[in-house]
């Protein structure tokens, strides 16, 4: 006798997990941000950068997904705010389980926002459903305009795109207005941010986007 | 020797289809819906009444998907466009090969709005990516305010929830304003509709959405 594994299987189960983390988050009152992108387009700087700008009003904590290491959790933690590194010691991406173990480890009644930092990868993530509210997504112009038509599924499906390291613009072959529409041919609702990690510019309309996020979480918890 | 079907498989092809076909509608311009329902939410009326609103402005016409008949499509094509019916012959959903194979008998150059009318089914339409712009989904209140939470994959993925049948409100238990909460929860930006057929009532905030859509549609087509 042999064991065959329908994969279907796991994406339904996964499907009910993460609905059920969604529903956990909402009775807390946390918004959470599921953020994803391919390898070094700039997420954990990101995020450090975020965490700067908004830990004073919010409260805010990281989930850091890897397949190994611990290095982003602690570069999140340097900010002072609670960051669990979760190794998934070889998968691609992460699932709504793995979130589901590891909360846990958080207070949510103490936590306005949480982000899920993922694996870097633009194309597994975006199958995977962790009971987020919102997907989001970077894209650094060093990677290419063509982005969007290779990896269909992950412009598809997020809310919103972090155009990443805009300083370089003038170095790279990078066509904005291209890559940009390509993108909203997926999405026709994709909202879009030009951001420079380096050069510390786009950050206001990103983090006031978030902050009318969380607040719209706020207003559906019941009284 | 046998063979094993590995689900995980059509889902993967299934969204490499469904990437395909939304390529192909925005050469052409056409904006495409994907209604979705229980059965007798009210989908076929409110499509004829639509029809019947926008025809005069946009070319339109609809994919009919059921188990079995073709009593819908007849019904569609008397109010005078082309309607094409989809028998998926026991699947109680549709997915992209069965849209990508009807797609030569429409001349796409020649319409404005696409409508695939699903079929009758809360569940597994939710899944399958048809290469839509956007999902649509319909909802009576005589079957009950429970649904967001017993259907949260549906609810989750649609851009604009139809309450429907809304005449008759006074006559069942229905709490709206817990229905939209519990369908916002697991869709911040969901967009809500209250529609009559019977009264005709909300339709022309439905078809100015409508038109919206079709619109910024044609403003991605390539000059």
């Amino acid at each position: 006798m042999h064991e065959i594994s329908i994969e279907s299987d796991i994406l339904a189960s996964n499907e009910m997990c993460a609905q059920h983390n969604r529903q956990h988050f909402i009775e807390h009152g946390v918004y959470v941000l599921n953020l994803m992108s391919g390898p070094g387009a700039g997420k954990t700087t990101l995020l450090e950068r975020t965490i700067d700008m908004m830990k004073d009003r919010f409260r805010i904590a990281v989930i850091e997904g890897d397949v190994q290491t611990h290095a982003d959790a602690d570069r999140i933690a340097a900010h002072g705010v609670p960051a669990v590194q979760i190794n998934t010691g070889g998968a691609c991406h992460l699932d709504a389980r793995l979130i589901e173990n590891v909360m846990p480890r958080f207070d949510l009644d103490a936590l306005d926002l949480l982000i899920i930092e993922n694996v870097g990868n633009l194309v597994c993530p975006a199958e995977f459903d962790l009971g987020e509210h919102d997907k989001v997504m970077l894209l650094s112009v060093t990677e290419g305009a063509d982005k969007p038509l290779k990896y269909p599924v992950m412009f598809h499906v997020a809310k919103a795109l972090l155009l990443t390291k805009v300083d370089l613009l003038p170095y790279v072959d990078f066509d904005v207005q291209s890559a940009l529409r390509d993108a909203r041919v997926l999405n026709l609702d994709l909202q879009v941010f030009q951001l420079s990690s380096r050069a510390q510019t786009g950050f206001e309309a990103w983090c006031e986007w978030l902050e009318g996020r969380i607040k719209r979480v706020k207003s559906l918890v019941r009284a």
